[in-house]
């Protein structure tokens, strides 16, 4: 992940008040994508090979089908019906950049669409990892080799979770040797047991290390006993585990890592959370208060652990947020939170544009701008209001300075 | 609920900015605390004669335990350790009065804590709900003839929803003779099948005709798999059922009302929603945008009819959410939220202060002041900043207006 790049994300931005830098004021706002995802041909190309979930159905009469989901893989439709059509937005480097133009967006970090590598057999996973991460890294680096300056390309690596964990933490190392990778895209399972699981140490102590911003992102969901069963979910289509489901897996998987002690053995961490952290900067007022009135706790008189930072202290040094939020009254709770400690920075700091880019694509026309992107581009100028400044770092400064990206 | 209290809560309140009413600008704020429980005695009785969830086991040789949730009855601990002490701050209306006095809390709200009477058998259901419901009207009543207008108590009755249709209609309109009865408390269940089951239809009208403020509560969490597990669960204590469960569950009983359309059925139903909404004012923006994407629904090309006001519509319309919410980034949220669609009303007009007493009590120090008071205080003082009339409405203006309530 190239060293030169390297600065420290934990102290703020000298040049965040001056007019010294590419990303002072006059010029035009940077636009940069941090969620956004591509399913390259080597991921293709895995996906088709398989007959499970997760996988690609390429019936002989139809468009091929992809299948993420245990709900996506209905027995009751044939092959050809189930999940959902792959189209070229997923793997087409022209459809990106062509988006990228559409929205004025300069620069995407692009990272593999859920479920990334979860799946793999443990003897092949960190091979077919490096071909993956390789595949990646080649593409932004021809992109960029191009010199247009509106149309870079950077991405988020995927770990091979299933592989022995030497060789997770020898691929960790590894991507710091290439030149477009920002990062780690990371699901909430783990290696199966969730985040507070003790044998993530090694891999968490890896990541700290090399300081790798670790891009956390929601998959699984919640059990359908939480909406109410299958057919309760089905009378509302994709709804609520789509908008409900996975902001809370995130919210869960982050708060099991606080409440583990995670970010006090490991308070080096940098994490990247999606969808503006789930609901993280809304219920961290309450996970406080709750951590400091339990009883089991050893601070309070019990005999559990407990973490011994705050929750606040941890969204001000170790967390950062995306701002795929689609709303002005997220974006500010998820500003406020993240700026709830000071130490110097303020919120709107940890805070980053993305798009979610292909999914929430316009459902009629389909080569105009996407609602779902201004509607978060509207909530960042709303949260800004007359400080430009501060549209200015969510836009796209805070990326360029905490992953290290010179343009 | 004393037709002489009611006016419209849907229009602004015409004195909000001048100092022509007790509310005005110069006298110190009144503190209206409209979510604090309390297990009258008549509950309290009907508690301790039940032998399973929810139940008061009194044993010989020790304080009585309040088992009110399946994992409190674990069945490795003898009936004397399960649950926790029924401590007389339950049902004391003395230990309540001392807790308005210390926090300088003027007039509560009281309601049934959970789980209500959802677990009654349906022939006596009705007649334990009047029972229930008349006796914290008169204690009300009694403690409001004292003349104290610094210790008033009104009341959220408790509905039979175990009876017939026709008795549950019955009782909310009974309510209406209760002159201390301001409105009705609720769980997300509804008649067993969550709030979305069109067999509520009936009771949704007449909870509209009646223009009864419904104060949505939770009480039944999420699955132990959406944590991980029970013994994931128990590492922390009650941490996530109760600083995420909780919240987790009144957005998606909300977020299921919403995605059935009834609120466009019913489009004068008030609720009032416990915790700032769980959390619906984060998760607005992310709800509206899956639903304006979602292929499956009527508008979209599908064949399921999805609502058809949006959520920004029923929040600022039909929703006001108590500050329970102990940080001001969620506060934040709920005032944005609240205010999206506007209206004519501001944001912080639909928000209301609460404590949840007796829970999240103070673990050391007990005559004191309660820091998870403090922390709704001062989030509320953080939102308003210079704005003394918004911190005056959330404090109390803004219930005694909507509940109808004249001191």
């Amino acid at each position: 992940m190239g060293h030169h790049h390297k600065i420290s994300a934990d102290q703020p931005d000298p040049s965040s008040s001056t007019a010294t830098t590419s990303q002072s004021s006059g010029s035009a706002p940077i636009t940069v994508d941090i969620h956004t995802h591509t399913y390259p041909p080597s991921y293709i190309s895995l996906l088709t090979s398989r007959t499970k979930v997760p996988y690609i159905h390429q019936p002989s009469d139809g468009d091929p089908r992809l299948i993420i989901l245990p709900s996506d893989d209905d027995p009751s439709k044939p092959p050809h019906l189930r999940g959902r059509p792959v189209d070229k937005s997923y793997s087409s480097w022209d459809e990106k950049l062509k988006f990228m133009r559409t929205h004025g967006i300069s620069l995407s970090v692009v990272s593999l669409a859920n479920p990334w590598l979860d799946f793999l057999p443990s003897e092949t996973a960190a091979d077919t990892a490096r071909q993956i991460n390789d595949d990646l890294n080649a593409a932004c680096e021809s992109q960029n080799a191009k010199g247009d300056k509106h149309a870079q390309l950077y991405a988020f690596a995927s770990l091979p979770l299933s592989a022995p964990t030497e060789q997770i933490v020898a691929e960790i190392r590894r991507l710091e040797s290439l030149s477009c990778v920002k990062g780690i895209i990371l699901g909430t399972t783990g290696l199966g047991a969730g985040l507070d699981d003790p044998f993530l140490a090694e891999i968490w102590t890896a990541l700290e290390d090399t300081q790798t911003m670790i891009f956390l992102h929601p998959h699984y969901g919640l059990p359908d006993a939480a909406f109410g069963g299958p057919e309760v979910i089905a009378r509302s289509g994709h709804v609520l585990p789509l908008a409900l489901g996975f902001p809370l897996e995130t919210t869960i998987a982050v708060a099991r890592m606080f409440l583990a002690g995670v970010f006090d053995r490991h308070s080096r961490l940098r994490m990247l959370l999606a969808h503006s952290g789930g609901t993280l900067p809304f219920l961290a007022g309450r996970i406080q208060s709750c951590v400091e009135h339990e009883r089991e706790f050893v601070a309070n008189g019990g005999d559990k652990q407990g973490p011994t930072r705050t929750v606040w202290d941890v969204l001000g040094t170790n967390i950062w947020l995306d701002a795929v939020i689609y709303g002005k009254a997220g974006l500010k709770a998820a500003v406020e939170a993240a700026g709830a400690v000071g130490q110097g920075i303020e919120g709107s700091e940890r805070l980053m544009f993305g798009t979610d880019h292909p999914f929430f694509p316009p459902l009629k026309e389909k080569d105009g701008r996407w609602a779902s992107v201004d509607s978060n581009l509207a909530a960042i100028a709303g949260v800004a209001g007359a400080e430009e400044e501060v549209a200015r770092k969510i836009l796209g400064g805070n990326a360029l300075r905490v992953l290290g990206i010179e343009i």
